[in-house]
């Protein structure tokens, strides 16, 4: 199999593709597949997710049976929202009705046939929630072995998933950064696929995420992109998706990405706003949205670097206007999703109070996780619940009426 | 909007359509909708879901502002335990990645759409999961209020997610079975519309799915469709989809189906095991798949009824068995379910050992709900959770290979 390189997106280096080596020497930063769709075509007789792209993807072939069904979420406007707050017209694109619930399995379906392909009997990732079980869902289905670094003091239920997956889960003592470093050297010796969040194919597998989106807006772009923010990872897969579609002449523009992060952990949208290049580690994340609470994400140079080329943007949110954006997702439009989701609703809403988005610009929300995940973290001061007896039922209920 | 009258499914004795009024005043046993489709045209131009078989359903229109992209859930084969297993072939439908997790969002979607026409400003059910999370998901998209009653001893976390979608959530103390009779005289009394597990609408709704396996499996119904059962709603909506099929001349046999309970709460398969007709009510269930530990059916009945006339089948799997199948689900096929749905696997693995499934026959296990849910009832002892230091991992890791 000849694969496509590896390439550094800051200092342009090229590099054989090689999934145990993925960091330019030169600059330290992620290396991107140096794959560009030929003459791609969409298969319109297949249903959407990998296989209606294939064209467009570096993969020689799609193996159903490697596939839990990823792909295909809905898109659909959130009316409500749109006239309650008077904004310009906005859509969501549900990644959290994927598999495992996140979008991870959109990259994990990618990374995992070049684990096959490639010969790998076992990957490994380091996370503490949703790529762990993402990447454990897929291994098992793949038949490969998987083991999960995770922090020492990482709550078990973060992890059960993944070890009902068979992974094994190590709890690793010491530094977190170093702990990164490690997982590669081990992976080089002992020949795991370590599949990192900015894994190139894992970021391949974000691009069929736009072409999603495209076809479903009716063969067209959004005017605006809202995408939350951690390692850097799935917003560069989306804009790379939208890149395709733009030299495969499908649009003219690119939709204007705005990654989205909370400003308890915000080191790529701190330095957006400072207009600066080089990333500073968050020294304490402190936020509610744990899944993008990433203090020193190792793709935040080449986001930075992309938007500025693509004329994308970065924001950042509090966490009252996280709780108050999770909130109207779910008593507005019905859509129960995890804080670092949210972030995109309260970004929009808060852009669009400040006439920041033209009346007519069509913009999208990519809800990234499900809500399911974090019930534990709910603010249950809020919520209606109540208690009486059987006989009481009937006038409480005529009152309330 | 003229509607379709409802009929009782054990005497025939028809009935005005009127949600308020839902059981049979001469058996007790829950009213269908009485409608047949006419001339059913599949619409292969929509997406699947509600929209693609609006002709098979009782409602004049779908609206796309009241939908949450339920449906078009992926359906594939296991092969990896077909292989370990020497199984006949089998398929999942993974309805796990409906919009609030569960198959529930199917008759969620239908009965709102009826609220909606019908003119009801409050919807409400009786339940401690799936269904509370997934009506008042759907009751907030639509703009609906809603009511959820729960036994007083409902742990919180179950009813979180109904909460976060804005519902009222009231710990009712009291006799359970009277609390559902009691819900209806709310409804009739203050104008709303309680769904509960067995409404004709959302037992429509469940049609949906045997229209997607019928076309997922290339225009053919499978031989064999195993559904774990809890009121007996989901099951007798699957077999009126394949029953509208036969009818349209779309397929010749129905599908042999396959009802599956856990013996710790298995009211209608020990009836059907006995050759009775009365379902006698389980005083005490102890199962671990809480999710259909329905200790009385309101539609047991009915299913009986509906499996005698059509060849189908009851089954009973025990704990041993339910938390095995939930483990080979998730470590060789990737799929996280819940214990209510691992029931089907269990008793498909019996029924295949037992040489009770001809070897070329095709079955369909419907997987009702994702093991997100049920994280808290994993069994902890067979996870493979170590601690290291991160000096130590190479060592380990070496080892371990």
């Amino acid at each position: 199999m000849s694969l496509d390189a590896f390439i550094c997106p800051i200092c342009r280096r090229p590099y054989p593709a090689d999934v145990r080596s993925l960091f330019c020497r030169a600059c330290g930063d992620p290396l991107l597949s140096a794959f560009v769709p030929k003459s791609p075509a969409i298969r319109r007789g297949r249903p959407m997710g990998v296989a209606r792209y294939l064209g467009f993807l570096p993969l020689p072939e799609f193996d159903p049976d490697l596939s839990l069904g990823e792909g295909g979420t809905p898109l659909f406007p959130l009316n409500r929202l749109r006239s309650a707050f008077r904004t310009p017209p906005l859509w969501v694109k549900n990644e959290a009705v994927n598999p495992t619930g996140s979008f991870k399995d959109r990259g994990s379906i990618v990374a995992i046939h070049m684990a096959k392909a490639l010969g790998f009997e076992t990957v490994g990732t380091i996370s503490t929630g949703n790529m762990a079980g993402s990447t454990a869902a897929y291994a098992a289905k793949a038949g490969l072995r998987t083991v999960v670094f995770v922090k020492d003091d990482t709550p078990l239920e973060k992890i059960l998933s993944a070890g009902m997956h068979g992974a094994n889960v190590i709890r690793v003592r010491g530094n977190y950064a170093r702990l990164f470093v490690k997982s590669f050297e081990i992976g080089r010796v002992l020949s795991f696929y370590f599949i990192n969040s900015v894994d190139p194919y894992r970021i391949e597998g974000y691009k069929v995420t736009s072409f999603e989106i495209y076809e479903q807006m009716g063969g067209k772009a959004p005017d605006y992109l809202f995408v939350p923010v951690s390692s850097g990872g799935h917003l560069i897969g989306l804009l790379r998706g939208f890149l395709d579609l733009k030299r495969a002449g499908r649009i003219r523009r690119l939709p204007r990405i705005v990654g989205v992060q909370a400003r308890g952990c915000a080191p790529i949208a701190r330095t957006f706003a400072r207009g600066r290049a080089a990333i500073v580690p968050v020294r304490k994340p402190q936020t509610i949205a744990h899944a993008i609470a990433n203090p020193q994400p190792p793709a935040g140079r080449v986001v930075l670097k992309l938007l500025a080329a693509h004329g994308g943007a970065m924001e950042a949110v509090g966490e009252t206007e996280i709780l108050r954006a999770q909130r109207l997702l779910a008593e507005d439009e019905g859509l129960l999703s995890d804080p670092a989701s949210a972030t995109v609703l309260a970004a929009f809403l808060r852009m669009s109070k400040e006439g920041r988005i033209p009346a007519d610009a069509a913009s999208v929300l990519v809800l990234t996780g499900s809500g399911l995940k974090t019930l534990g973290d709910v603010d249950q001061s809020r919520l209606r619940i109540a208690e009486a007896d059987l006989s009481d039922l009937p006038q409480l209920m005529a009152a309330w009426k």
